[in-house]
């Protein structure tokens, strides 16, 4: 009989069910999923992915005693489910809600905070190196995809560990797709050994040789060897030995829906004091069939109907990555030099139309933005025009490479930004806040903040004709300019010439505002103008080098506006360049601390940035009372 | 007969030149190198250890058409020797001379400009892509260490060349460490390779079996298989596997001074139409005794007496990176959850002393910035204060580790920022003037500057007594105050709290003087009341959070002094906060562009930053000329 998952009170529950219990939980979970997340949206694949392993994995350990630390971490659904969370699902992802990230500060069983890719195996290295100084006794686990592998510091970090011998667990989540599909030697190696006939056998074999001398990973390689078949052999051979070689005890691969055998082989490893790796299948989307079917279209999901697994809630207008993608097409119609880069983010920023249409030109290198950016770097240094399209927070990740191998030698290479400002659901460790502030201060770099498709379509424009770097911030979702809209309009080129323009005069106030925000200054300069303040309004869409040639010396005071932090940002900027100015600068953006997920309206109500409180900013510092 | 180096035509030259000719050129250039580095200083050992592989590259490949790449770069004398830059070695390294790095603007031969470790794989592989597309004709070869190979970014590249399957050479240089020793499961290996006794024979293997079908790398195995020589067999083997399951061919070890040899193996590779890693062992410092006995002092050396191998030009006073390791080690002592990381620059971050000390509590990670905070982030979630000393021009590739994985937690870790600002003969890839600018924008950030060695002493202090991250920067080289000359008073622990004080008052002009600018605030100082302007000082130690106690309403003017980026510096970030403010502002510090190799001094001269000059600019700005 299935019980309602609120019931439970878990982990501890777990530690008396049957293996036959835990089989039937794990279906009252996935319905509990599909269910919360057909409602609020969110990571439905990944999770439905990692039900029981999740499982399993409490059920063998104790948390928080023990630290399970999940890589991304956006596949930590079950595991809040199983840690006392169950009936917070209805506010997952909203603001004051549910985080759909592993948070310190929601439960003391979320070990560590994650949410960029490849952290869990450097955190679980300094998790198990505490351990051993203070002379403490828990076991340390990161749970890594193998999307997340293909990330250079995972492979720091196991290199580390490798040498260090310190006893960490790493369960390899493999599930042969990263967000869109995986890439790489790697991959193919994981994909050689989870497709092998030996799996099966293999697996079998875990199950008679629990408890026999040594770790199981040598145990199947002895025990294959024995049966004389080649090809078995020299797969899990091979397996063995890329790990091990890294200095790991490597067992695998496992059957991550099975588990009494998931189960077995965690009390294994356990048993052991050296570095282990447990190479686990997993099937994205195990259990919904809609899921099964498209787990790309499930990674991440808006609200959705659970029979037809249709999105509910269309956003209107078009995206920005849409718009971009669309744009890149036509330009490189036009330019054989043009090239396409991204980190295992192809179709999510819009480059599923370039990849078709231009295979050959296109490069998805898996989650490694170094690597994506250095390798633009080496494109463009032998002719070629890149564009590398990669989420603004992510692309924190390239900031050496940025600046060392494509500003320092003033290659031509275009940056996409994408998810550039607020982001909404994924929230702190996904808002794109940073961009400005850092590219700001990249000698040779070009900034460019549109504001619609017609002026990212310009910024492109501008970009490619550049001979040096460029980079260009765009939001997340879809501009509602009707121009935008029109599917024609879309593919179309652009007439007007990228540059700062005046939009409104007035001799009160001028607003300066960057990319998202010229909405909000139109907004505000209406509330501003019926209180009799004349508000004139300066569309910013090239912040870096900074444009002064609209400076209205006889206004009262400028305003900036911007989807960035305030520290940093194009307001402090402006603000530095005009300090000898007899002019008051009022800066807006978000302030130096971290902000948490919530839509861009309820945010903006919190931190003070929506147009009426900006415009009573305003007035107070007109009546002189800030 | 030795032909002085300065005669030949190279490349071209080498074209005709037999086997024993070029073995003779060989001790020409170690000679030359020698003598020429003893007196400019530079990087002399690991030079040395690629003269035979220098020479083959340029015997077997047509630079500049065919690219060869140089991972970190300060093992390009050889190839700068050989591409007719010998003439300039007089120069090297010096204001206006020749680079120690690899630079397009000096040469057509400098395919790529590196610098920072781990980039040349990925650089490979846009170039060969680029080919490609492009569908031209050229070799791309990318030369990286042992060392480098431990850089995460690295493993991306090999990962995804391994899968496009683009022909790239990768050689791997094998000396058996980086800077000091090598870290980490993949140097285990390489260890084991490099030392196993089936090295002699698969060297003369590969002899024999050039030409023979299938790669070297396949015919070693196959051929040794035969031997039934087990030991061999499964070493070669590994070796194989490791490298040929990211889908590169593998050849070798070969003997990296053996130029027959090593002609060989290139022109094998060069045949091939696929990924090839050349597995290359060499000996650094080799053909010099001092160099070879003591890799690391001649790793990076000033100039030294050949003969002896003294260091001729010792700098006065004592380093800020030993008074810091000295100083935790006196932390560490009173506090056992107190841990040090470095990123393979233990002594030259000043960490050898609390190394030998606290042995379990000293982590080298390799060149692994990413995974060295995350790792620290690590510890600090745990309990353990952990210190994470990393030259800042290096940390930037940690940029996103520190935000998202540090700052984002608030969690506990001190950075120790070596080198920060200029820091002389390196030049632009390793000046560390962007660390104030990024982190000023992390939300909980400390940020401290201290300017000798006491203040450097209370700002660990502080440091450590918060809880939350903190960042302190400071110069490369000595300090010459003399109370941290005394070596007893280095070893104590210091009265004062840190905190930003006023030095001087004055009514005109007030100094703001961050870290190592304090002096030049002094000298500024004394040349402006000498004028008749009477100036304060004000020694900020604290640049974030941002202190405005201090801040004197009834001066004039405000000049701020910084050794970093004046776009996002600590100036910028007092202007924005003092913009409503009705006070003149002067920011120096360097302008928005990369800063060449030279001296503080040389460099300070030709950018307007000497005491001297900053007087000029600020009498003009009184007088109103500005």
């Amino acid at each position: 009989m299935k019980r309602n998952i609120l019931d439970y009170n878990f982990p501890q529950d777990l530690k008396s069910m049957s293996d036959k219990e835990l089989e039937l939980l794990s279906y009252s979970i996935r319905d509990f999923l599909i269910d919360k997340v057909s409602k609020t949206g969110g990571h439905l694949a990944s999770n439905l992915g990692v039900v029981e392993l999740s499982i399993a994995l409490h059920k063998v350990f104790d948390s928080p005693k023990d630290k399970i630390i999940w890589d991304v971490g956006h596949q930590s659904y079950v595991h809040k489910i199983l840690t006392g969370r169950a009936g917070d699902f209805d506010t997952l992802r909203q603001f004051r809600g549910l985080s759909g990230f592993p948070k310190a500060n929601e439960s003391l069983h979320d070990a560590f905070d994650t949410g960029h890719s490849s952290t869990s195996v450097s955190a679980a290295a300094g998790m198990a190196s505490a351990r051993e100084i203070n002379g403490e006794n828990y076991e340390v686990i990161a749970v890594i995809g193998d999307g997340s592998l293909t990330g250079g510091m995972a492979y720091e970090a196991l290199n580390n560990i490798g040498a260090s011998k310190s006893k960490v667990i790493v369960i390899l989540n493999d599930n042969g797709m990263s967000i869109s599909k995986n890439i790489g030697g790697i991959s193919t190696h994981l994909g050689t050994l989870r497709t092998s006939k030996g799996y099966l056998s293999a697996k079998k074999f875990i199950k008679n040789n629990i408890g026999s001398r040594g770790g199981v990973g040598r145990a199947i390689a002895g025990g294959l060897a024995g049966f004389k078949n080649d090809i078995k052999y020299s797969i899990l051979e091979k397996g063995g030995v890329l790990f091990e070689e890294l200095g790991f005890t490597y067992f695998g691969p496992v059957d991550g829906h099975d588990i009494t055998e998931l189960v077995n082989v965690l009390n294994r490893a356990k048993s052991l004091d050296e570095p282990v790796l447990i190479h686990v299948i997993t099937r994205k989307g195990k259990g919904y069939r809609n899921a099964e079917k498209f787990p790309g279209k499930f990674h991440g999901v808006g609200p959705f109907d659970p029979e037809t697994g249709e999105v509910t809630k269309k956003e209107e207008g078009i995206s920005y990555s849409e718009i971009m993608g669309n744009h890149l097409v036509k330009i490189a119609e036009k330019n054989p030099r043009v090239a396409a880069i991204t980190a295992a983010m192809g179709q999510a920023t819009g480059l599923g139309p370039f990849e078709e249409r231009f295979p050959e030109r296109f490069f998805d290198v898996g989650i490694a933005e170094q690597h994506a950016v250095t390798f633009a770097a080496g494109l463009a240094k032998c002719g070629i025009r890149p564009l590398c399209a990669i989420y603004s927070s992510f692309l924190q990740r390239a900031y050496d490479q940025i600046m060392e191998d494509v500003c320092m030698q003033k290659l031509p290479v275009v940056f996409a930004i994408d998810r550039a400002g607020i982001v909404g659901a994924d929230g702190e460790t996904h808002h794109g806040i940073y961009d400005l502030s850092y590219l700001l201060t990249m000698p040779q770099m070009t900034v460019l903040t549109p504001h619609d498709g017609e002026s990212l379509k310009r910024a492109m424009d501008y970009a490619f004709s550049l001979e040096a770097p460029a980079a260009i911030r765009y939001p997340r979702g879809n501009t509602t300019n009707l121009d935008d809209i029109d599917k024609k309009n879309i593919m179309s080129t652009c007439a007007k010439k990228i540059k700062n323009e005046r939009i409104f005069s007035g001799r009160d106030v001028d607003i300066w505002a960057c990319g998202k925000m010229y909405d909000c200054g139109l907004k505000l300069r209406e509330i501003l103008n019926a209180k009799g303040i004349e508000t004139g309004l300066v569309d910013v869409e090239i912040v870096k080098p900074l444009d002064l040639a609209l400076f209205n010396k006889s206004c009262k005071i400028i305003v900036t506006l911007e989807d960035n932090d305030v520290s940093g940002g194009f307001g402090m900027h402006l603000a530095a360049a005009l300090k000898d100015e007899n002019i008051r600068i009022l800066n807006f953006g978000w302030p130096d601390k971290f902000i948490e997920q919530g839509s861009f309206g309820e945010l903006a109500e919190k931190y003070g940035l929506t147009p009426q409180q900006i415009a009573e900013r305003i007035c107070e510092e007109i009546e002189g009372k800030a």
